[in-house]
């Protein structure tokens, strides 16, 4: 697949806007150094974000000699983005502003069995309709609700092809969304949401390769490769979750056996700690998060049955990750998602131990591990972004057309 | 890393003269269609290309009314590249036109033993200077030399940093040559020769997202992504052989236990062999070349242990595959290497099948599987396309000073 004048523009778009946010204010000269871009480039892309309204120029910098240099910053109120977190067990909604930051919230627990399509897209806009009320911003100013759903999905059509643990199949999740949303609505995974979070706000921004764990019920690796995420010719990179570590070993519900995922992720840990202590008073045996939580407390009191669960849990995660390090040679991987927040430095630390074991010594070298430094959700976070990225590329102004009006294509 | 204008013109000017050698005589406004590139874009790249004497004008094409459009083409005779592969037990060199047709080619065998970096770089510039003198072109015209030589290599430096098979640590191989060779030096290994060379003239060539599979005595994936080869943060992106896919398995040179090479690399195939029937005749312990070339006679004659031991074979190597699959959601999967030109066909299709039970359905479903269409050394094709994009690379003619001398960077 060629990339094309228009895909390189839009990269450009997303990679000024980027520096913007994490560095405001800036002058174009600065962005130019930053980027890599030339200034003129700059100053065209600058053009456009001040006409949309998502910049504002703010004053002058202080210059010894020469002229001075127009500094520019997020316009934080020139519109609000929202992300949509679809778990198993929950909906997670909030409400951005431009500079990313958290306006509102609203939580919607799903009750065990609770998972027809009708009863998802009811939590959800009721969840929308909450945060846009709470925040009291006007709707023409919601540029995008981004929405990220388990499994594998076709952000083409708005279709959850498969999301394991609910047995959905072909679910035309965009369209009946639309019937309660008339914002914008981009459709992906919480795979990938972590990792452009990761790239515009976390730990990836700036790096060349990045590779984000993610460690929930689901496990995946989410991929910033070249600056931009890799999604793979049918967006649905990142399935690292199903990559065979224990060849005939443990049975996933992928069909095949052995997958990184059975081992590592939540259900994976609490089965860990099952072969290992079948009645030890950590394992709440229907609830991943209380277990999880019990081993993380565990470990901190030093508990031995925890802190062996934690080490054989980094003991398969480190071969995994090492894996990615062979393979991809990144200059960082993040873990990220609710395991790696709850199990944090003790897990971290075994899992860099077990890294350093299986990894060849060229590529480890060069290879950070580090935990998510988002402090919020950051699969809400990521679709957001997904909305952020989504207004950016329908920007259909010209730059020969540039007036004051601010264009945005329709979706 | 950010991507800086300068590596955008580079790609930009692999992408046109890619698509030329692929597609010769061809317009300005056919490669602009071709490349996703503005015509003004084209138009500059091809008129650097011009004046370098890489590219030469070929008449007009039939148009119907309206201006006749001027064809360009490669200019084979506007240059020469060497391609070197050197492998643990020969060395083999070939000298290439502009058109990448092999002009001369040079093998010198290399007794076991026969390893140390001083007796390699005297084997090499020996094949060197006889393709020089077969083909008879001119030093001057001699526009680089690419060296592939197995394991870990520093590009930039021009260090083998690590060749398992010879144990050798830290060679700076390219200063050895340079005291024999006096053409611009490239160095890089085996893996991503073979992606280099599917990528501009095999199976990966206009695909979006390619893996390119080494089978030989070591394994990798050279990754074509994006249009480009993805080196990752230290160049040493494609160790794939050195992924875990049985915990705990069979003891690597790597340190590491159960890594895909043991299983599917040479001396792995000649173990499941072994391991299977310790007394076949199929068997020849000192000689991988010799026992995969039986193989292969024993497939097409249908000896069942042959035929056993490349299902066996091509069950651990379709796991590993599919875990590539799932994580990257390639376009293609490239067999490439003289292991799998041995094993052909037969090999093909098992491992067709052993991917279609380990993968996931959405990115199976994307992705071919084939084996190289290179009908040549694949190794010393991708080699001289080192050379190739290193000169390409180090034009510093500038759009405003054309003019019909031809300047190349000193390396
Ligand atoms: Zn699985
Ligand atoms: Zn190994």
């Amino acid at each position: 697949m060629k990339r094309t004048s228009r895909d390189i523009r839009t990269a450009n778009r997303y990679e000024v806007l980027r520096q913007i946010i994490a560095e405001s204010p800036t002058s174009r000269q600065e962005l130019a150094a930053a980027t890599g871009l030339s200034l003129a480039t700059v100053a065209t892309l600058v053009g456009e974000l001040l006409d949309l309204g998502m910049l504002t120029e703010v004053g002058f910098e202080d210059s010894a000699g020469g002229r001075p240099r127009g500094l520019v910053a997020v316009n934080a109120s020139g519109g609000a983005l929202i992300g949509v977190d679809i778990a198993e067990t929950y909906v997670r909604v909030e409400l951005f502003d431009l500079a990313l930051n958290v306006l509102a919230r609203a939580d919607e627990d799903m009750r065990p069995g609770e998972s027809r399509p009708v009863q998802v897209v009811g939590h959800v806009a009721a969840a929308v309709g909450s945060v846009v009320a709470q925040a009291g911003v006007e709707g023409a100013r919601v540029l995008g609700v981004g929405v990220s759903v388990p499994g594998q999905v076709d952000r083409a059509t708005g279709i959850a092809e498969y999301a394991p643990n609910w047995d959905w199949h072909d679910v035309p999740l965009l369209d009946l969304l639309s019937e309660h949303i008339s914002y914008p609505l981009y459709l992906d995974n919480p795979l990938r949401a972590c990792a452009v979070a990761e790239l515009w706000f976390g730990a990836a921004r700036g790096r060349g390769d990045a590779v984000v764990v993610n460690l929930g019920t689901g496990v995946g690796a989410g991929l910033a490769l070249g600056g931009g995420l890799h999604r793979g010719v049918s967006n649905s990179a990142g399935e690292w979750g199903h990559t065979t570590l224990v060849l005939d070993g443990r049975l996933c519900h992928c069909g095949n056996h052995g997958c990184v995922e059975t081992y590592v992720g939540a259900p994976g840990i609490m089965l860990n700690l099952r072969e290992l202590s079948p009645r030890s008073p950590l394992l709440h045996p229907e609830d991943q998060t209380a277990t999880i939580d019990a081993l993380a407390r565990g470990v901190a009191a030093q508990d031995p049955v925890a802190v062996k669960v934690v080490r054989d849990t980094a003991r398969y995660l480190g071969a995994g990750i090492a894996d990615l390090v062979n393979l991809l040679n990144p200059e960082v991987v993040v873990l990220s998602s609710w395991v790696a927040a709850a199990l944090g430095e003790p897990l971290l630390e075994e899992v860099r131990e077990a890294v350093a074991r299986h990894a060849l010594r060229r590529p480890l070298a060069a290879t950070e591990i580090v935990l998510s430094p988002i402090p919020t959700d950051p699969v809400c976070l990521g679709a957001a972004t997904f909305a952020l990225e989504g207004a950016l590329s329908s920007i259909t102004q010209k730059a020969g057309q540039r007036n004051n009006r601010r264009t945005w294509s329709k979706q």
